[in-house]
């Protein structure tokens, strides 16, 4: 019986090992729609702006699959305890990374509206900021895999510095089409494109923010006031 | 056997049953939650404003004692097939409840901005967009109850109409801050109230979505283009 035990036992861990492996996979893609749509604005390059379109598919398909393997593992294996808590953060988790997706393809989609007009001065800021937004997510995703809450911290307190990021740019792209009112079309969308950034960086916290409590068995999800 | 598997399945039903009535508190709660931010902006209201603030603590804690329940009843129940799947639905839509409930936060935070300025014609159609997004998050929830695919379809048909009022709302609200560039503050914080309520259509979208995957047994949730 021990031996069946074990056997089943190192079963499990290697259903919950490709798990983590599924997720990380996912997350890596979602990370680098964010980059090329980012590249695509940028450089105003429809033909990357057309790829993150089409290739969101893929992270729609992590979702449906990931979310049947957690449906297997649970009906397979009836877990509790932290086995029980970690599929439950899966489930959860794979949720903000699909929806990270689609705001990767809302950036992509500016980019028609971007190309038509020159370029201006805080497309810089914009880079910065994507940079920022990939970082988190990847933090977000090490601090899932190593279950570590310390980590999972620094990627809420960053959070903070993306929100002022993006408002300082919002707040310059909406003076400059203060001074151009025909050019609002491109206020807008640039608007929309930080907005996106800042949405993405959003479920980087909230991921980290269910890491903490699922790590810890206690809730920090909810120790400060709304993210804003 | 049969006597007490007919015992365990009604304890079951009632835990089932639990389940759905607080996560349709929960959900009753965001919509007033909702409904009273905006009363807060349209009145430019503080203490109810302040209230909002206040009581998002009680959704808060309304997420972590769902998700409490249906860990407890994963564990207790191992249940498989159509109950599996509807604890596992129950986990994801507890997850946007309370981002509903942040996002009213984050609408109650703007009366202070607002308040500040003379009120914008706009006033109308930030209150006709907040009664489409909270008559959303209701459909999306009796769906969800009754299982009911073909009214979670309506409220996804019905999230076109709110984006579309949210991108007027918008383009008013920024060419009347491009007439008065003084007034940019009054511009940016009315924008955000309407982009919060598009976004909190956007959880009931997702939330229909869901309900209409878990019904059918197959991926409806990736049919048309991501969300703009």
């Amino acid at each position: 019986m021990g031996v069946e035990r074990g056997h089943t036992s190192r079963e499990f861990e290697r259903e919950l090992k490709s798990l983590r492996e599924r997720l990380l996979a996912m997350a890596g893609r979602a990370e680098r729609q964010i980059e090329r749509a980012i590249e695509a604005v940028i450089k105003r390059n429809e033909f990357f702006a057309g790829q993150v379109i089409a290739d969101d598919a893929r992270i729609d398909q992590d979702e449906v699959e990931i979310d049947e393997l957690v449906a297997l593992i649970l009906a397979r294996r009836q877990p509790v305890a932290s086995d029980l808590r970690f599929l439950m953060l899966a489930l959860k988790i794979v949720t903000d990374l699909e929806r990270i997706g689609d705001l990767a393809v809302n950036i992509a989609k500016r980019e028609k509206d971007l190309s038509r007009f020159d370029p201006l001065p805080t497309y810089d800021r914009i880079e910065l900021l994507a940079e920022k937004v990939r970082n988190a997510l990847r933090a977000a995703l090490d601090a899932f895999v190593n279950g570590d809450a310390d980590k999972a911290e620094q990627v809420i307190k960053g959070d903070r510095e993306i929100d002022t990021l993006n408002m300082h740019v919002i707040a310059d792209v909406i003076s400059m089409g203060a001074e151009k009112p025909q050019d609002i079309i491109r206020s807008l969308a640039l608007s929309s494109v930080s907005r996106y950034l800042e949405r993405i960086g959003d479920h980087s916290t909230n991921i980290a923010e269910m890491v903490i409590y699922f790590v810890r068995g206690r809730d920090v999800r909810h120790k400060g006031p709304a993210v804003t």
